[in-house]
């Protein structure tokens, strides 16, 4: 998607690690216009999917995920991050693996809140590992729903957890594709 | 606003400790119409205040936020939570005290993105003892910017919270206003 290529471009910035800042516009400053943009977008190509609800994982993942929401005219689901071990009998509950923070979460749901045979479309602002997507893909798993795919913001290709869900299998959209991101800053798009 | 009060009639559920769940529709599942809805009469309600950006706090504020911003026209930023003391110095921090989980959290928010002079919105899903509005308040003081008031969806007034931040002049516009929920479940609205 061009207008979230050119953002990219405009305001993000490389840091060393394989590290993209776009919290200028995207995950800590939002730009509400754009971000409802990105929403409709993953709507749209979703469209046909027959989808019951939206899931993500806060925080980051949340504004988006709630313009998709509105689009699609289907409720949105938030997991919770949680350092806790000890999990209730009231949650679902899967491990991510943040390679940004170097650590594991879990992520919870209320068990309330998932369902058997719901179709679910995940989404989220990066995919670079593809950590968060198994995490919740975790969820729906255990409820014994189904997940229609992954809409995505920015995927860094080249870290290859897309490539790596594709064959398994997840139809993902991202809206902007990293190819690569060089010492000197410079950006390739796919 | 009747819209929100209806809801929380119909699907919010009061339990012991004066807790008032309504994650089936407003901070855990979330439906996104109606909080574009509670968005939209925040800005409708601070659209003469001349507001440059709106600050909320991860994550369950992130969504009325985002949709009072984009009907603003302004950046959204949210603060996030940090249990380290470990702050750098390129982040604004203050001290939150949870009623909900009976623990301390820093917010920080980085320093790129509140500035001397900026008019600030203050967005929070609840207001109870007013923790999270002090502590957003001094982030933005912090910055030497200046909070024209805060946009509440849900404002438990027996808490008292409110009351003392609008004693000490914050204009507090809260979507629906709870005056008491007694022990048989019943809410009565202010």
């Amino acid at each position: 998607m061009k207008l979230l290529e050119d953002r990219i471009l405009k305001d993000g910035v490389v840091k060393a690690g394989g590290i993209l800042k776009v919290d200028s516009f995207f995950n800590h400053q939002m730009d509400a216009s754009l971000l409802n943009e990105l929403g409709k977008e993953l709507a749209r190509e979703f469209k046909d999917a027959r989808v019951d609800k939206v899931l993500t994982v806060e925080a980051s993942g949340i504004a988006m995920a709630v313009f998709a929401g509105l689009a699609l005219n289907v409720p949105v689901l938030f997991a919770k991050k949680s350092k806790s071990k000890n999990i209730s009998d009231d949650v679902y509950c899967a491990e991510v693996v943040s390679f940004t923070h170097g650590n594991t979460n879990n992520v919870v749901v209320s068990k309330q809140y998932l369902h058997e045979g719901e179709r679910v479309l995940l989404v989220d602002d990066f995919l670079a590992t593809g950590a968060a997507l198994v995490g919740l893909k975790e969820l729906v798993r255990q409820a014994g729903g189904e997940v229609v795919g992954a809409g995505i913001g920015i995927e860094k290709v080249f870290q290859g957890g897309g490539s790596k869900l594709r064959d398994e299998g997840m139809r993902i959209v991202s809206l902007a594709m990293i190819d690569n991101m060089d010492d000197n800053g410079n950006i390739t798009f796919c």
